[in-house]
């Protein structure tokens, strides 16, 4: 089959879904999850993880002293409730919100380095090994929520200081990797995503071209990230860079036809895969995604549009493996899902995608947030056995309550920036 | 209340269970399983997991040179093998067999030191570290093991000379372990139920006296193991003390009301308070075994008399979580509940014992051992996913097929002796 490309595209201003069920989380998130997560990312929260995330940045900026705090990818917090923030201020204009925002952005102006790289972990604690490990420090994973976050902010407030910011460290990227360059494929994928969304607000077409390289230089050989590996001699996480399946690095993304690995991994992939599809009317590329399209909603889905069935690896298992009470079903992953599904339907108007599109949404999203808007499940069990999950070996993953944030935060901005856009995703074509 | 002791004994030689089900299994244990152990004790199987337990005695004896191989408790595969020897001569005489059976106690004898300590881990490797680790060492569940073989050997042979080597054994403990001598309780349960066998063999009333010690000092404080913990300053295993609940030792005894922490080893304990109370006609110890057996029977038990739910610790988890696919219910464990059971009939004629004793050993031991006798299961699941158990996490440990043997082996010897006993247990009795 050939790519029939959507080719209208409606502005998502001009539009707004106001219905019993949607305005009201709308005014949730507006009201309560961006100031909380305001508050959590500024650690003014007791009893929660802490973050650290923004005063990471106020560190690099060199606007406060003090040591890198929680994980390699703690910017992308920040970077997803920005994004959150923008939805937020398309619905109803907030000065103060807007202002808290753009000094924010001017904090991460700061912390931006001479030549365009943008990562308060690297620039804090270890400015000599930039660029050395793509497979476990997510350097261009939080780059791509940056971007996310600069696009959706400038969309919404017309302001184009982030958008120039993230367009520095796209460029330090495309510097960088590429044909006749550096070599190179994320560990965690989300840049392929970001850069197409770039080349859509900016008309740049080298973000959309470095995309399309990510995407293609993945699953070759030889395998690049044991070569980095080899190549540098220390490793962050200690992810084992020949398991091939975990970042779906274990065949050309073209030639994958069923959903391996690392879920919320793979769902970003795919997203920017349909994308990509649907940009340039590559029909291999639109093949593969069907394919994985299938896979997915036929055979490793819950009910609930919930994937990812086991703990190990937070990642898709086998076909029909679907089990209730020890599944991961990542939040995060469900997000994606709803992004992958979105793509999907620009590529190609089925009902199937908006079908699964919907499940996802109303179910496996929705499930990540209290509807208080204060706590949070990264994974979502169909069933919770009281006294054995969360405690008994098997059911350790499985929370039987939601907490208030998680050292690994990434799924409550996930969940705050989702539900917002629904405004953008359940009409016509999205960015 | 109290304590209607069963006082009738019959002469187990007296006795035969023939039918179509029973006399074919002790057949094919005689004729198949004991030669096969046989076999991979001494390491002549290819392809299965390397034993050494015999050429351990060896070596430990002085008649072969070499580094001890295997686990802490390797001895223990042989004592259990030559239990189920003896049996096998007692339903019918095999000269080869016993003269093979008489060539290894000669072994065990030679192995055995000049002060009566007979463990071969520590008299090859570790001579200095006698009786430090009680917690993780299995120096008293090794001995528990020889003294059940040699009590077997000597019922079945009339021969004594094993049975004096395992009271050689037995007095060495005596000696150093009870009031007024050394503080001390065994890590994993056994040598308790053994000493209650060696008592009714030879009629020395110290063994009974011990075993009554060791049942008793259990859950005392200060915690035993904390306490030889912090004075030998080494681990084997990494087993944390401060775990009260893992080997038992929460609570006294006669204070324990529900199964907790390592199955096997609960077993095993409850066995040998059943068989205390009975001997001793102790109410107090007898009523909690009638408390522990309405918790296990009523709450804690598969419907195929398998016991143990999760894989973490070998062990009980909470009333009613009796997961199909991922429990544990090791084959030891249903073994020790057709132990604990047998023993509470002995205790007092209640049906409800006979029935958990039955389905036990008809459902949750036998399906340890495939048909053909040379395969076996360690752990027991209840519901078996292909592709997923054995694989996934959460499911690792159910193997979807039998292996040959085990690198921790305690399994498949536990079932070649004990269907092999059906004669004495299903009748009057037992020792």
């Amino acid at each position: 089959m050939g790519v029939n490309k959507c080719n209208y595209q409606i502005d998502f201003k001009q539009r707004r879904i106001q219905d019993e069920f949607w305005t009201p989380f709308q005014k949730l998130v507006k009201n309560v999850v961006v100031p909380y997560q305001q508050a959590v990312l500024e650690d003014k929260i007791e009893g929660v993880e802490k973050s650290g995330a923004i005063q990471n940045f106020r560190i690099a900026a060199g606007l406060a002293e003090g040591d890198f705090y929680g994980m390699v990818f703690q910017d992308s917090d920040v970077a997803k409730w920005l994004e959150a923030v923008a939805y937020s201020l398309e619905l109803e204009p907030n000065t103060e919100l807007e202002a808290y925002a753009d000094e924010i952005i001017e904090i991460i102006g700061k912390a931006q380095q001479p030549d365009g790289y943008l990562n308060t972990y690297f620039t804090i604690k270890d400015p000599d090994r930039r660029w050395q490990n793509l497979q476990e420090c997510h350097e261009l994973y939080c780059a791509g929520h940056m971007i996310e976050a600069a696009v959706a902010y400038y969309e919404a407030t017309g302001k184009k200081k982030f958008l120039t910011i993230v367009q520095r460290m796209a460029d330090h990227i495309c510097n960088r990797f590429g044909p006749d360059k550096h070599r190179g494929i994320p560990g965690h994928q989300e840049i392929e995503l970001a850069l197409l969304k770039l080349y859509r607000a900016t008309g740049e077409g080298r973000y959309r071209d470095l995309a399309g390289y990510f995407l293609d230089e993945r699953g070759t050989e030889p395998n690049f990230f044991a070569e980095e590996s080899e190549k540098r001699q220390w490793n962050h996480f200690g992810i084992d860079p020949e398991d091939r399946l975990y970042a779906q690095n274990h065949a050309p993304v073209r030639e994958q036809n069923t959903a391996e690995g690392h879920s919320v991994r793979a769902m970003y992939m795919y997203t920017a895969m349909a994308d990509y599809a649907a940009e340039t009317g590559d029909a291999a590329m639109a093949n593969a995604c069907r394919a994985l399209f299938n896979n997915v909603a036929n055979k490793r889905m819950f009910i609930t549009g919930g994937i990812g069935s086991t703990v190990e690896g937070e990642a898709f298992s086998i076909d029909y493996d679907l089990p209730n009470d020890i599944t991961y079903n990542e939040t995060c992953a469900s997000v994606g899902l709803v992004f992958f599904t979105r793509k999907m339907l620009d590529l190609e108007p089925d009902a199937n995608y908006a079908d699964v599109m919907e499940k996802a949404l109303y179910n496996g999203v929705l499930s990540g947030m209290q509807l208080d808007g204060k706590k949070f499940f990264y994974v979502n069990p169909l069933e919770v056995i009281p006294g054995v999950s969360g405690k008994l070996a098997g059911y350790k993953h499985v929370k039987p309550v939601r907490p208030g944030w998680y050292a690994c935060a990434c799924c409550p901005p996930n969940v705050a920036r989702l539900p917002h856009i629904t405004s953008k995703i359940c009409l016509g074509r999205n960015r």
